[in-house]
C-alpha cells in the first residue's frame, strides 16, 4: 500500500537479510510511501550480497555495513546517512538479534554467561548504542521515530526462545528509557512492535518452530501477522499520524497477545 | 494530514458535540483522507445543532440520531448508514461516555448504584451493544476496524475520574471479548485508544482538570497530545496498514503510561 | 497449615456453597489460623443448609443471609458481624460471581443486556457496595483486608467464560478505585486474587470445563492451582505480613498467566 | 511478626549489608519465624564486618563469601550451605544490585557499555547463574521459593534510576524464564517483589532520592513500605502458604503501582 505517508522523510533500516526478512518489507513498504532510505546490517550479512537488489529497487539506496555492538561503527553509518540524505533522520527501524547460545545448543539452564551477554549485546545493547550515538551526534530530525522489532516472550515464557526473551525484555526496556529522553530533548519517539512469529530467517532457527507457528496461528483470532503486515505497520509508526505514541511496547499479532484460549486450541487439547 | 488513506471507506463517528471534540477532529481527519462518514449521537445532543457544521464540512453527511443504549436506535442506525452508503461499513469511532454520579457530584464512596448502572450502561455496554448489533446484522465488511476512546484511569487510580474509571475497564474489556468473536467470524479488529487527558465539553466536566491537566502535562514527555492527534491516530487504526492490531489498548498520550515520574514533577515536589 | 497467623483476628466470608468452594476452604483456614469468622450467602443459596455444618466446624461462625444487591441486607450483614465480634471487622473474602447470561445459555454475541446488567450487579457491583457500605458504617479496623476472587478472563479472553469476563475486569478495577479511598481514610487494603480454574459448583457451570481445565493445568509450570491452595493464599493476605500490599491482582495460578506455551501443548498441538 | 511459619526451612539471604538493608530484617524475620539461615555477599561488602552481628543473632549463621557473577562461588555457596543445613535448601532472597555507569555518574544518555555489561552481570545475571547454578546441582528441595528484590522503574521511567531500570526489566524477566524451568524440574517457584523506595545505603546512592521518596509517599495510598515490611512479605513468599505463586512480579508498595495520581500531588502541582 502506497499512499505517500512518508512523503519527504529519510530512515535507516537495520536487518533485512533476504527477501523473507521484515526489515526488508518494511524498507520496501516505506520507499513506496515516499520515503528515502539508507540500509544497513552487519558487514558478515551483507557478503552475501542479497541487499544490493533491495537496495536498487529502493531507489539505489546506499548499503552502509555496520556492527551494532560496535560506536565507531554506529557513528559511521549516521554521519554516511546524514551526508547522503543531506539533513538529519527522520526514522529508524531496528530489526537486530541474535542468541549466541542457541546458536550453540545450549539450554536456558545451561547457558555460557559469556555467549549470554553477546546477546545482549547484539540484540538489546545494540538499540542503546544506536540512540546513544543518535542523540549525541544530534541526529534525528525532531518528532522523528525510532522502532524496535521485539517478541511477547519478553512478557511470557515461550521455552525455546531460550535467553532471546531475556534480551527483549531488555531492549523493551530501553526502549521506555531512552524514549523519555529523546522525547524530551528531541520529541523523538521510541517504540517496539511486538511481531507475531513469522517465517524468517531468524525465526527459522528456533528450535519447534513450526509446531509452534500452529499454535500461535490458532491461538490468534485474525492469525498470525505477515511480514508484509509488519512493514505496513511500522510505515505508520514512522508517520506523523502517530506523532504522540512512545515508549510503548505495540502488539502485532492478529490478537494473540490478549487471547487466552480458542475454540481451536481447546479442540486440540481434547484430542 | 490527507493522504487519502481511508479512500474508500465508509465510517460512523460517534459523540461529536462541537469542535473541542476528539470525534469532531476524528470525522474532519477521516474525511479528509477519503472517507464517507455519518454522524451520529444521541438525540439531545443533536439538538444543540452544532454537529449540522460538521456535516456540511464533510459532503453533507447524514446525521443520525441514536440513543446508545437502545438496540432498536443502533440497529436503524446500522441500517441506514449501510442504505446511505450502498454498502456494509470499514470503520466504527465508539466516543460515548457519561457518569451520572459525576454530574449529580457523588463521591466514590458514596455512589448511588441506579446511576452506577446508567454510567456503565451508556459508557461501556453501548460499545457491546454496538458491536452485537454490527455482528447480528452483518454490518461490517470484513477487516473492519472499531475504535473506542478510553482512559488510563482504567488501570491506575486518578481518584478525580470517579465511576469512570470503572466504566473505561468495562469498555475495555468488552473491546478484548468482542474483538474474538468479531475477529473471528469476519476478521474486524477493534481497540481502544487510551488519549492524554483533552479539554473537551466531557473532559471539563472533571473536578480539578486544570491542576490535572497540568500534572499530566507534566509527566508526559512529550506533552499531552491533542485532540487533532488522536484522530490522526484514528484514522491509522480505521486504515488497511493496521489490519492485524486488535484487541489491543493504544495509549496515545505522549509517553505518559510509561513514564513513572519526571524531572518537572520531581521539581514541583520539592516546592 | 495452621500457624495461628489470624489469631484475634475477625472476617466474614461469603460464598461458601459446599465444600468444594474456595470460600469454604478459606473459612476452615481462617479458623484454623486462629479468626473468628462470619459466614454469608445469598438467601437462596443458604436455604441448601450445607453451611451449617462449616458453621459448626469453625467455632460456631453465625451464618447471615445478605442478598449483594442490596445494600440493606449488607448493612445488616456488617451490623450484626460487629455485634457478634464485639468489634470491628479484619478481613472480608468476596467470593461472588454469577453470569445470569451463561444460565440461560446465551452467546456472548447474543446477550440480554438486562441479564449483563444483573450479572454485573451480582459479580463486580457487590464489591463496590460491600465496599462502600462498611466505609460509611466505619465497620473496618486499619490496616484491614478485602479480597475478592477473580479470573484472568478478566485480562485475556476465554472465549466460553463469556460476560464473565467483564464482569471480573469491573470487579478488579472497583478493587483498585476503593483501594484508593479506604487505603487514605483506614489503611484498608483491598486486592484481588487471580486463581486457576476450579473444579468448583461455579466453575463447572462453564461450558467446556474439562478441556480447559486440561489445558490449564498442561500451560502452568507447577499444575493448576487448588481451591486448598488459594485458601493459605488468603490466609497471607488477611495477614499482618502483607499490610502494604493493596490495589493489587494477584495471579495465583502456578505460573499459567506468565507462561505463553508449554512443551505439553506444543506437543499437543503436533498431534 | 514470628509465627513460625517457616519451621523446619533452610534459606540462604543475598545482600544484608547494614541494619538498614531489606536483607538484613529479611534474615531476621525469617530467623524469627523458625529458619535456619546462611549470610552471604560480596567479598568486599563482608570485610566492613557488620553482618557478623546479624549472623549471631540469627543463631551463628554461616557468613560465606560469593562474588556473584563467579560461578565457582555460587557453587561453593551452595554447597556449603547444603551441608551446614545437611539437607538442600529451601528459599533464597537475592537482593543483589550495582551500577556502575551511577558511580561513575554517567547520565544514561552517556552510558559506557563496558560499564553497563558489568551492571547488568550483577544485577540481573547473577539471577539467571545462582538459578542454573542450584538447578544443575539439584541443590533445592521441591517446592522451594526464590525471591528478588525489584523496583518498578523496569515498568515506567524513573529517569535517575538510569540503567538500573533495564537491569531490573532484565532481572525479571530471568525470574519468569528460570521460575517455568525450575517450575516444571522440582516445583520451585521464582519471583520479584517490587519493593517502595526504601532508605537503604543502595537506595541513598541515587540522585534526587530524597525529592523521589516524598513523591513516592505522597502518590502511595498507605505510604512507602518499609524495610520491615518487605521482610515479612518475604517471609510469606517463602512459606508454604504460597506455593502456587510462580514467575510474578509482586508490588510491595502501598498501592503506588496502581495509582495514577493523587490529591496530593494534585495539590503540590498547584502550587
Amino acid at each position: 500500500m502506497a499512499n505517500n505517508l512518508l512523503a519527504g522523510k529519510k530512515g535507516i533500516i537495520f536487518g533485512a537479510l533476504n527477501n523473507q526478512s521484515i526489515a526488508w518489507k518494511t524498507a520496501e513498504a516505506c520507499y513506496a510511501n515516499g520515503a528515502q532510505i539508507v540500509l544497513t546490517n552487519a558487514p558478515i550479512a551483507l557478503r552475501m550480497g542479497e541487499i544490493n537488489g533491495l537496495a536498487e529497487q529502493c531507489g539505489n539506496a546506499p548499503v552502509i555495513a555496520a556492527d551494532v555492538t560496535n560506536n565507531e561503527d554506529l557513528q559511521n553509518l549516521l554521519q554516511k546517512s546524514m551526508e547522503h540524505f543531506g539533513g538529519k533522520i527522520d526514522f529508524i527501524l531496528h530489526s537486530v538479534g541474535m542468541s549466541v547460545n542457541i546458536r550453540k545448543g545450549n539450554h536456558y539452564t545451561g547457558l555460557n554467561h559469556e555467549f549470554q551477554h553477546k546477546t545482549l549485546d547484539i540484540s538489546a545493547l545494540s538499540l542503546h548504542r544506536l540512540c546513544q550515538t543518535a542523540y549525541n551526534m544530534d541526529a534525528m530530525n525532531d518528532w522523528g521515530s525510532i522502532v524496535a522489532l521485539t517478541y511477547i516472550a519478553a512478557q511470557r515464557v515461550f521455552p525455546d526462545y531460550n535467553e532471546m526473551a531475556d534480551a527483549k525484555a531488555l531492549l523493551e526496556s530501553i526502549t521506555r528509557s531512552f524514549g523519555y529522553h529523546f522525547g524530551k530533548k528531541n520529541k523523538v519517539r521510541i517504540n517496539s512492535i511486538s511481531q507475531s512469529p513469522t517465517r524468517t530467517t531468524a525465526g527459522s532457527g528456533v528450535k519447534g518452530f513450526d509446531g509452534f507457528m500452529s499454535f500461535a496461528e490458532k491461538m490468534s483470532p485474525l492469525g498470525n501477522a505477515s511480514a508484509e503486515d509488519c512493514a505496513n505497520y511500522c510505515v505508520t509508526m514512522f508517520s506523523d499520524l502517530t506523532r504522540m505514541v512512545t515508549m510503548q511496547n505495540l502488539f502485532h499479532d492478529g490478537g494473540f497477545s490478549f487471547t487466552g484460549v480458542t475454540a481451536e486450541v481447546i479442540e486440540q487439547m481434547e484430542k
